[in-house]
């Protein structure tokens, strides 16, 4: 595609990232997290890309959290380190793990189970490094992690403890628990009750006499409302923040003026017939994430309430209004309209390029690394 | 990632394509529509890959269709020719679609409406060629396309007829519907509705004197399941069938075992105290496509009829019992899983790369083009 200065001229769909959100929500979170005495290690599975990471980390390109051992990489091979795999350790990529534990001065793992040990110890690391091991506490969030209610869960510390050549570097909790909230009273309930459980298993620790040095809890809704609590942790790991989507604001994460991402699309169909009109932005472009189930379907369409994506297919979305009769003279054939998504993880993920803009003008592109 | 030999030693999560299956499905629809004289005309939206394209074109790199102007830049590039942009010509793109028609021996854009038409006016193609105009008709789909039934369907096909600089090459209707259906009698039912529709359309051009060499309908299923009457179109145009998924079974396309993709996925976690266990495959690895609605969730786990995967989150994804306890000892920590998927190319989307075999044996790997 050519060039072009604006993104209202971008041949659609494109994901547009407004560059001052984007740097108003990482300055947030780093201001909210200073104040607290607690180090922010901001997640980058959201966004996937190394110049949103500079934002995030200001400048630093150190502490950070990854999903997939392809940005653990990706973020290695251009200047990162200190990066935590916040992923139960997969038995298949223990030699990946062990070559950047190697080549990094610091590259954390997460375990939640005595096997993945018994897989660390099969590989020792060379150099006389030691793996750096998180173990992950599940705090009532239910998907990873060792149930802290578990007599496991501290037979485990002590055993990764115990363990030559594998250090224990942290408890890791994921708040996840914070996505089926409503409004920052309920957030921070469960932030409260993710940090206190974090808090008495580092007391457990502690009193066990096994030396753990950090604690970090995380999910973008807690980390947005933190509680006084969170100062006692060590860390932070959201990540979501960065863009905020409209899941985000319904949760009560953010604003819905906060979300810096959006899918801009063009109108390409007008068919009275039935009050639709069709739109350039299929899944491919949006995601199904979200089920449609907000009152204006899949997305929040920007300026237009009264309209709702209704459904999607492959690149084609069908658009109507919520009620009453369409006024097709609105929307004209080529127009753009703007697309607010549900679930900015799941949209992005759908994109090969982003295209950053300052109040509309484009101020380049940001290429996300994909795989695993 | 280390090259490896078989699939099952594969990083998780992996798309794998089973070759045999991939040759097999495309030679089936080539001799379906060989022994009718129908032109098959194939969509490259499920896989957007070279070597796909190549078997399904039979090595002829002739006569196929797209969804988006980056496949059919990504094939011309590649020495494609006679490509069909099946999508309502996208104002943003006419000087894009110009190129291609000047650069191609034959290049195809859609119509549905008139101002198209008039798009398609003020940029007259160079070097003495017309833009090669196929009119989308809608056969009850409810998609994209001129209603059937409007007059304004019969008006729109004469004014692009009667435009200079413009062929009417074809009709185009896609019955999407088929995928409402359960079972070949009612696949056959809309195909022969389809078909009969869009046939009668051909005889009311024929009766204005307007001049229509070609006439197309396609959909997965109606094209697994021809009508005779289907024998009088020019061309068809399905997709899907290459690689089939659970979806098409459930319709009635194909059987279960000719489903030539597949996502594998490790064991990452066993969690009796919920009774379930996490694999390796979340949403970037399947998509939500299908919203967990089979009986089985979201994907068939091969092989386990009495598993569910239950839920997903990015890089996670929960398997429980349809009933019962779950045997734990029965998928070991790091043990692999075999996902069909729901909707294959939704699936295929979420890949940068897929694994080729036969037999589990690797044969090579495939990329897709992706954007727009």
């Amino acid at each position: 595609m050519a060039s072009v200065e604006f993104i209202k001229d971008l041949c659609t769909p494109a994901l547009v990232i407004d560059l001052d959100k984007v740097k108003r929500n990482a300055e947030g979170m780093r201001e909210r997290f200073q104040k607290l005495g607690v180090q922010l290690r901001p997640h980058m599975k959201t966004h996937k890309t190394l110049e949103c990471a500079d934002i995030m980390t200001g400048g630093s390109r150190r502490c950070i959290v990854v999903s997939t051992l392809a940005e653990a990489s990706f973020y290695a091979d251009n200047g990162y380190d200190d990066i935590l795999y916040a992923y139960p350790l997969p038995f298949d990529k223990v030699e990946r793990c062990a070559e950047l534990s190697e080549r990094l001065s610091l590259f954390h793992i997460l375990v939640d189970n005595r096997l993945a040990l018994q897989e660390l110890k099969k590989r020792p690391l060379k150099q006389g490094k030691v793996w750096k091991v998180w173990m992950k506490l599940d705090c009532d969030n239910g998907r990873a992690g060792v149930p802290h209610f578990e007599p496991a869960a501290l037979k485990l510390a002590q055993e990764v403890s115990d363990t030559a050549g594998v250090e224990l570097t942290g408890i890791y909790a994921h708040c996840g628990n914070t996505y089926a909230c409503q409004g920052e009273e309920r957030i921070k309930a469960v932030a409260q009750e993710t940090t206190a459980i974090t808090l008495q298993f580092m007391e457990k620790l502690k009193a066990a006499g096994i030396h753990t040095p950090k604690s970090s809890i995380g999910s973008t809704p807690s980390c947005s409302h933190p509680v006084p609590d969170m100062a006692m942790l060590s860390e932070v790991h959201p990540g979501n923040y960065v863009f905020y989507d409209v899941q985000q604001s319904l949760i009560g994460s953010c604003r819905l003026e906060d979300v810096a991402v959006r899918v801009l699309t063009r109108v390409i169909g007008h068919y009275p017939h039935r009050n639709q009109l069709l739109v350039d932005c299929g899944w491919t472009a949006l995601s199904h994430d979200g089920g449609g189930r907000l009152p204006t379907g899949y997305a929040i369409i920007e300026g237009h309430p009264e309209l709702k994506l209704l459904s999607m297919t492959q690149e084609h979305g069908r658009v109507e209004p919520i009620s009453g009769k369409l006024d097709f003279k609105q929307f004209p054939l080529g127009s753009l309209l703007t697309l607010m998504p549900y679930h900015a993880c799941a949209t992005a993920m759908m994109h090969p390029v982003y295209f950053v803009h300052s109040n509309g003008k484009i101020i380049g592109t940001w290429k996300p690394t994909r795989g695993w």
